[in-house]
């Protein structure tokens, strides 16, 4: 292989990813046509490999700042390989497509731990971030290229070394003449505003708050343990919002802050919602269901309003993630940006659920192709850098 | 960069290693010339930094298996980065060459642990090894591009992830017509075997037992915590060898496994001197030192003679490691190895001191080239394979 491969050539591209929840490995499969972001994406297949609680149990044991130890850090290394490996064997098996047809394989691995800020060791000032699943192990398992450990280039290069979505927000949805919102509703929410014709620098990328992380602890909560979340809104549905009660969560001070901006989910968790509810006593479970749905929506309205608004008309919010399986949160959204037109990523070709594998699939074509992917308006990366390593594979050295 | 880059033209590549008694960090500079092993090598500069004692306790604090958590390696991991870019910016400087002038930088990175045995997890039989020191942090500071974690490929492959340094063996030492012998005596001792003429796939590389080990825990015993090694052999030189100790030493099972094979530390560490020692009390400290110098060399000369002396007439023994500067222990060589031509590693050019950094040099720049460098016969790979990761630095993209 010559490395930068020709970008004329369509190519297929595989990426893995596992969230911090550890559910599970999410594999895609996409076809790319182009140059940088502005190259063109289809989905060929999609796949997910649910972790047994077992399996989810040991990974668990050794993510956070002072869980396992070097020992198993190290076999859980190679175990995550394995698993990232047979996913993608699985997805290729299914969709009858030949390894030596993939260009390559982007690997997010899976987060241990993430500190993207600075502490002084001796004679220097270190970040860092960990993720394991052996790129080694996966070239070996399945022998395509792998590139893998996307993060650490932009925090080596001053980033936080996320969020890495705008990339691909750029990619599926900048347009020439139509002002865009592209809106990821997970635990958090996360806003990419791209202005008409803008270029990858002139987007606009943060968090807005809460997404469903609110609405899922009281689901668990009112529930006694039973529900992970509320399905279909019902339990908001049939609640009233209470005003002062949204008044108060909106005195929440990350709201303020001008982007860029990231929340960690500890600003959003248990502990704060008990603090205002404490302020609340004695309201039905629905209506602060339908309050915190109500607080999500506000809050994103509110952003895009303080931040966003005056860079460009915006015309389109498209939603992706768990949140757009909630109808009172999407109605609620509609109803607060009734000039913008609502759709999800879905109408667009791109399951939420594939989003995240999408987007790894897309950062190592970026990086075989030379092209940064970082950027540095959203992660605070002093400039835009090529991501990531790359672990060749079989036919890597092949000339073309 | 056009991968593979063309092998006719010289060019300089670095190398970063830091052991595993975490002394500090050595660094070389080489310059190459010439395909795959056959490749001609300069030593250009090398350097040490060594590491402070409060450096030392951070990173022995996460070695081992039920050493260090994820906070801590994580962390760890972004500042041995650092202190290898800091390493080598160091040594261009020195040497007045610029980075861009260099082709890459192998890094082997800081082994924390290292496992090269299955172990069962769920579905997956996994093993593991584990190094830090960022790539992504020594490609933004040096704006070079790194090559890393050359073990996980082997170890991926089936093979043992060690001894790398066969491949280097070969290429300094191998000859058309001389059979050669490369022994390195650190804390253990391993040998690689050259039959005149070989391929890479023709030699022979393994542990023959203790190098240094043994002789350092006495001198350290002795005096009283003082010393860390028998400086000049002066106390095994004022001893008498004590043939009935010897004779017991012998009797360690490792001895008589044929090769391939690894030693691990703790074969040769305290617990089995004292349980040997037991055996003779009352031995004064120069005998027992006297003799423990004899059985590195009679558990070398052995070696050579049970495995090594059927398949080729070796004229030539090439000494490198600690234990050239012990001339006890060279003198001895040269009396049970009278046939063979004794010399060191340095009059090859090639300083002790400098060795291990210089083979990673040498495997990088073979990663680049896409030829596979570990060597399945030393290691137990089930193929060779092209081992490690690259990190682009900055002129990695740019057409040659």
């Amino acid at each position: 292989m010559a490395l930068p491969t020709d970008p004329s050539k369509p190519r297929l591209v595989a990426g893995l990813m596992s969230g911090t929840s550890a559910d599970g490995v999410d594999a895609a499969l996409v076809r790319i046509e182009g140059s940088g972001p502005d190259a063109a994406l289809t989905l060929v297949a999609h796949d997910t490999l649910k972790y047994t609680p077992t399996v989810r149990q040991r990974i668990l044991a050794c993510m956070g700042s002072s869980a396992g130890n070097a020992g198993d850090i190290t076999l859980l290394d190679g175990y995550v390989g394995e698993l990232f490996a047979h996913t993608l064997l699985h997805l290729l098996k299914k969709s009858g497509v030949e390894a030596k047809e993939v260009l390559a394989v982007g690997s997010h691995g899976q987060t241990l731990f993430h500190h993207p800020t600075q502490i002084q060791y001796p004679g220097f000032q270190v970040c860092g971030t960990l993720q394991v699943g052996s790129a080694a192990v996966i070239a070996e398992r399945t022998g395509i290229t792998v590139v893998s450990n996307f993060r650490p280039s932009d925090m080596a290069a001053g980033g936080q070394g996320a969020p890495l979505v705008p990339y691909l927000d750029y990619l599926l949805f900048h347009h020439r003449s139509r002002s865009r919102l592209a809106l990821n509703i997970g635990g958090l929410a996360n806003l990419t505003a791209l202005p008409a014709g803008c270029e990858l620098d002139g987007l606009m990328a943060f968090d807005t708050g809460p997404g469903n992380v609110l609405m899922d602890l009281t689901a668990y909560h009112y529930s006694g343990g039973k529900q992970a979340f509320d399905p279909d809104g019902a339990m908001a549905r049939s609640g009233h919002i209470q005003q002062a009660l949204l008044a108060a969560l909106m005195e929440h001070p990350f709201l303020a802050v001008p982007p860029p901006k990231s929340a960690d989910k500890e600003e959003f968790g248990a502990k704060y919602l008990d603090g205002v509810l404490a302020r609340f006593p004695g309201l039905p479970g629905p209506d602060v269901m339908a309050t915190l749905a109500a607080f999500t929506v506000r809050t994103v309205a509110t952003a895009i309003l303080e931040f966003c608004a005056q860079r460009a008309r915006y015309e389109e919010i498209i939603v992706s993630g768990g949140g757009t399986k909630n109808p009172v949160l999407m109605e609620g959204l509609q109803m607060a940006l009734s000039k913008l037109t609502l759709s999800t990523s879905d109408e667009y070709g791109i399951p939420s659920k594939a989003k995240e594998a999408i987007l790894i699939a897309v950062l190592a074509d970026a990086t075989l192709h030379g092209w940064p992917s970082n950027v540095p308006a959203a992660t605070g990366a002093k400039r835009a850098v090529v991501l990531g390593q790359i672990t060749p594979g079989a036919g890597f050295f092949e000339k073309e």
